[in-house]
Protein backbone atom coordinates (compact mmCIF):
# COMPACT_ATOMS: atom_id res chain seq x y z
CA UNK A 1 0.00 0.00 0.00
CA UNK A 2 1.42 3.71 -0.93
CA UNK A 3 1.07 6.08 2.43
CA UNK A 4 1.96 9.51 2.79
CA UNK A 5 3.62 10.73 5.39
CA UNK A 6 2.79 14.60 6.29
CA UNK A 7 5.69 16.12 8.20
CA UNK A 8 5.26 19.55 10.17
CA UNK A 9 7.45 21.64 12.51
CA UNK A 10 5.48 21.06 15.66
CA UNK A 11 4.63 23.64 17.86
CA UNK A 12 4.00 23.93 21.63
CA UNK A 13 0.17 25.48 20.45
CA UNK A 14 -2.01 22.28 20.89
CA UNK A 15 -4.30 23.99 18.41
CA UNK A 16 -1.88 24.55 15.37
CA UNK A 17 -1.09 21.06 15.55
CA UNK A 18 -4.15 19.89 15.87
CA UNK A 19 -4.62 21.44 12.70
CA UNK A 20 -2.06 19.44 10.82
CA UNK A 21 -3.66 16.26 12.07
CA UNK A 22 -7.40 17.71 10.71
CA UNK A 23 -5.53 18.01 7.29
CA UNK A 24 -3.83 14.90 7.35
CA UNK A 25 -7.63 13.00 7.65
CA UNK A 26 -8.98 15.26 5.23
CA UNK A 27 -6.00 13.77 2.64
CA UNK A 28 -6.53 10.38 3.67
CA UNK A 29 -9.74 10.38 2.13
CA UNK A 30 -9.20 12.83 -0.99
CA UNK A 31 -5.75 11.83 -2.43
CA UNK A 32 -5.99 9.26 -5.51
CA UNK A 33 -4.07 6.18 -5.33
CA UNK A 34 -2.92 7.03 -1.90
CA UNK A 35 -4.13 4.75 0.68
CA UNK A 36 -2.71 5.82 3.60
CA UNK A 37 -1.85 9.34 5.55
CA UNK A 38 -0.60 10.09 8.64
CA UNK A 39 0.60 13.14 10.31
CA UNK A 40 4.18 13.69 11.95
CA UNK A 41 6.33 16.46 13.79
CA UNK A 42 9.60 17.19 13.70
CA UNK A 43 9.95 19.04 17.26
CA UNK A 44 7.98 19.68 19.92
CA UNK A 45 4.74 17.43 19.99
CA UNK A 46 4.15 13.35 19.04
CA UNK A 47 3.48 11.85 16.39
CA UNK A 48 7.21 11.93 16.39
CA UNK A 49 8.64 11.23 12.14
CA UNK A 50 9.98 7.86 13.31
CA UNK A 51 6.21 7.07 15.52
CA UNK A 52 4.88 8.53 12.19
CA UNK A 53 6.80 5.83 9.67
CA UNK A 54 6.21 3.07 11.99
CA UNK A 55 2.54 3.51 12.17
CA UNK A 56 2.24 3.42 8.05
CA UNK A 57 4.42 0.50 8.10
CA UNK A 58 2.21 -1.67 10.54
CA UNK A 59 -0.62 -0.46 8.87
CA UNK A 60 0.52 -2.32 6.02
CA UNK A 61 2.44 0.44 3.96
CA UNK A 62 5.14 -0.88 1.62
CA UNK A 63 5.58 2.80 0.25
CA UNK A 64 5.86 5.81 1.88
CA UNK A 65 5.69 9.36 0.17
CA UNK A 66 7.51 12.04 2.62
CA UNK A 67 5.86 15.42 2.26
CA UNK A 68 7.74 18.03 4.24
CA UNK A 69 4.84 20.57 5.28
CA UNK A 70 7.47 23.66 5.62
CA UNK A 71 7.68 26.99 3.37
CA UNK A 72 11.32 27.28 3.51
CA UNK A 73 13.99 25.19 2.86
CA UNK A 74 15.75 26.18 6.12
CA UNK A 75 17.98 23.63 7.96
CA UNK A 76 14.74 21.47 9.19
CA UNK A 77 14.25 20.47 5.83
CA UNK A 78 17.75 20.46 3.94
CA UNK A 79 19.14 18.28 7.18
CA UNK A 80 16.96 17.52 10.19
CA UNK A 81 13.61 16.17 7.99
CA UNK A 82 16.12 13.41 5.90
CA UNK A 83 17.81 12.43 8.97
CA UNK A 84 14.96 11.68 11.04
CA UNK A 85 13.83 10.10 7.51
CA UNK A 86 16.83 8.30 7.64
CA UNK A 87 15.96 6.58 10.71
CA UNK A 88 12.83 4.92 9.51
CA UNK A 89 14.59 3.74 6.37
CA UNK A 90 16.72 2.24 8.54
CA UNK A 91 14.33 0.44 10.91
CA UNK A 92 12.17 -0.60 7.84
CA UNK A 93 15.12 -1.81 5.11
CA UNK A 94 12.24 -3.41 2.77
CA UNK A 95 9.71 0.16 2.46
CA UNK A 96 10.93 1.60 -0.43
CA UNK A 97 10.71 5.69 0.67
CA UNK A 98 10.46 9.02 -1.52
CA UNK A 99 10.98 12.23 -0.39
CA UNK A 100 9.01 15.55 -2.09
CA UNK A 101 10.65 18.82 -1.84
CA UNK A 102 9.48 21.03 0.56
CA UNK A 103 5.64 22.47 0.16
CA UNK A 104 7.12 26.16 -0.39
CA UNK A 105 8.58 24.62 -4.02
CA UNK A 106 5.45 23.83 -5.00
CA UNK A 107 4.56 25.52 -8.42
CA UNK A 108 1.04 26.22 -7.86
CA UNK A 109 1.90 28.39 -4.31
CA UNK A 110 1.55 31.62 -6.45
CA UNK A 111 -1.94 30.61 -7.51
CA UNK A 112 -2.77 29.69 -4.05
CA UNK A 113 -1.86 33.21 -2.09
CA UNK A 114 -3.59 34.82 -4.99
CA UNK A 115 -6.80 33.09 -4.26
CA UNK A 116 -6.25 33.56 -0.30
CA UNK A 117 -6.24 37.62 -0.71
CA UNK A 118 -9.16 39.35 -0.46
CA UNK A 119 -10.76 40.20 -3.81
CA UNK A 120 -9.44 43.30 -4.97
CA UNK A 121 -10.60 43.82 -8.33
CA UNK B 1 -1.92 52.66 -3.55
CA UNK B 2 -2.79 48.62 -2.14
CA UNK B 3 -0.12 46.82 -0.69
CA UNK B 4 0.88 43.10 0.30
CA UNK B 5 3.37 42.34 3.00
CA UNK B 6 4.54 39.00 2.80
CA UNK B 7 5.60 37.69 6.14
CA UNK B 8 7.84 34.79 6.61
CA UNK B 9 9.28 33.27 9.79
CA UNK B 10 12.92 34.25 8.68
CA UNK B 11 15.74 31.60 8.76
CA UNK B 12 19.68 30.92 9.81
CA UNK B 13 19.87 29.91 6.22
CA UNK B 14 20.10 32.91 3.13
CA UNK B 15 18.92 30.31 0.54
CA UNK B 16 15.53 29.98 2.67
CA UNK B 17 15.28 33.71 3.01
CA UNK B 18 16.25 34.68 -0.40
CA UNK B 19 13.46 31.79 -1.74
CA UNK B 20 11.04 34.46 0.42
CA UNK B 21 12.84 37.29 -1.47
CA UNK B 22 12.29 35.70 -5.02
CA UNK B 23 8.31 34.63 -4.10
CA UNK B 24 7.66 38.24 -3.43
CA UNK B 25 8.95 39.47 -6.65
CA UNK B 26 7.02 37.10 -8.47
CA UNK B 27 3.80 37.97 -6.67
CA UNK B 28 4.74 41.62 -7.64
CA UNK B 29 4.34 41.23 -11.07
CA UNK B 30 1.23 38.77 -10.81
CA UNK B 31 -1.36 39.86 -8.75
CA UNK B 32 -4.45 41.88 -9.84
CA UNK B 33 -5.15 44.76 -8.13
CA UNK B 34 -1.94 45.01 -5.48
CA UNK B 35 0.46 47.37 -6.41
CA UNK B 36 2.94 46.96 -4.24
CA UNK B 37 4.46 43.77 -2.39
CA UNK B 38 7.39 43.30 -0.61
CA UNK B 39 8.43 40.82 2.14
CA UNK B 40 9.51 40.56 6.11
CA UNK B 41 10.78 38.11 8.36
CA UNK B 42 9.70 38.04 11.75
CA UNK B 43 12.83 36.84 13.32
CA UNK B 44 16.35 36.03 12.44
CA UNK B 45 16.45 37.75 8.92
CA UNK B 46 15.55 41.52 7.60
CA UNK B 47 13.93 43.23 6.73
CA UNK B 48 11.89 42.99 9.74
CA UNK B 49 8.12 43.59 9.66
CA UNK B 50 8.56 47.16 10.81
CA UNK B 51 10.76 47.86 8.51
CA UNK B 52 8.57 46.21 5.39
CA UNK B 53 5.86 48.30 6.46
CA UNK B 54 7.77 51.49 6.21
CA UNK B 55 8.94 50.37 2.85
CA UNK B 56 5.33 50.37 1.63
CA UNK B 57 4.59 53.57 2.89
CA UNK B 58 7.60 54.87 1.86
CA UNK B 59 6.72 53.75 -2.17
CA UNK B 60 3.09 55.11 -1.45
CA UNK B 61 0.69 52.14 -0.04
CA UNK B 62 -1.96 53.46 1.75
CA UNK B 63 -3.42 49.87 2.08
CA UNK B 64 -1.48 47.32 3.43
CA UNK B 65 -2.92 43.56 3.51
CA UNK B 66 -0.85 41.54 5.61
CA UNK B 67 0.08 37.87 4.45
CA UNK B 68 1.41 35.66 6.94
CA UNK B 69 3.47 32.75 5.35
CA UNK B 70 2.59 30.45 8.06
CA UNK B 71 1.18 26.83 7.59
CA UNK B 72 0.12 26.71 11.17
CA UNK B 73 -1.39 28.63 13.78
CA UNK B 74 1.22 28.79 16.54
CA UNK B 75 2.29 31.11 18.86
CA UNK B 76 4.22 33.01 15.92
CA UNK B 77 0.68 33.57 13.96
CA UNK B 78 -1.46 34.20 16.78
CA UNK B 79 0.81 36.63 18.40
CA UNK B 80 4.23 37.60 17.25
CA UNK B 81 3.36 38.93 13.83
CA UNK B 82 0.22 40.78 15.39
CA UNK B 83 2.28 42.53 17.80
CA UNK B 84 5.10 43.63 15.17
CA UNK B 85 1.85 44.42 12.43
CA UNK B 86 0.38 46.60 15.88
CA UNK B 87 3.39 48.66 15.82
CA UNK B 88 3.65 49.59 12.23
CA UNK B 89 -0.24 50.74 12.47
CA UNK B 90 0.82 52.68 15.42
CA UNK B 91 3.62 54.03 13.25
CA UNK B 92 1.24 55.16 10.34
CA UNK B 93 -1.76 55.98 11.89
CA UNK B 94 -3.59 56.51 8.86
CA UNK B 95 -2.45 53.97 6.73
CA UNK B 96 -5.48 51.16 6.62
CA UNK B 97 -3.96 47.82 7.59
CA UNK B 98 -5.87 44.36 7.14
CA UNK B 99 -4.55 40.68 8.40
CA UNK B 100 -5.26 37.72 6.16
CA UNK B 101 -5.63 34.44 8.19
CA UNK B 102 -2.12 32.12 7.85
CA UNK B 103 -1.49 30.56 4.81
CA UNK B 104 -2.19 27.32 5.87
CA UNK B 105 -5.73 27.96 6.64
CA UNK B 106 -6.15 28.67 2.80
CA UNK B 107 -8.74 26.77 1.58
CA UNK B 108 -7.22 25.49 -1.50
CA UNK B 109 -4.51 23.83 0.44
CA UNK B 110 -5.44 20.39 -0.16
CA UNK B 111 -5.65 20.78 -3.51
CA UNK B 112 -2.26 22.42 -3.63
CA UNK B 113 -0.97 19.18 -1.86
CA UNK B 114 -2.11 17.10 -3.94
CA UNK B 115 -0.79 18.60 -6.92
CA UNK B 116 2.69 18.83 -5.21
CA UNK B 117 2.67 14.76 -4.99
CA UNK B 118 4.01 12.62 -7.77
CA UNK B 119 1.34 11.49 -9.75
CA UNK B 120 0.01 7.89 -8.18
CA UNK B 121 -2.10 7.01 -10.70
Amino acid sequence: MKALLLIAHGSRSAIANHEIGTLAAQLRSNIDGIELVEHAFLEMAEPTIVQGGNKLVAAGANEIIILPYFLSAGKHVAEDVPAEVALIQKQHPNIKISMRTHLGAASGMQSLIDSHLPSTT
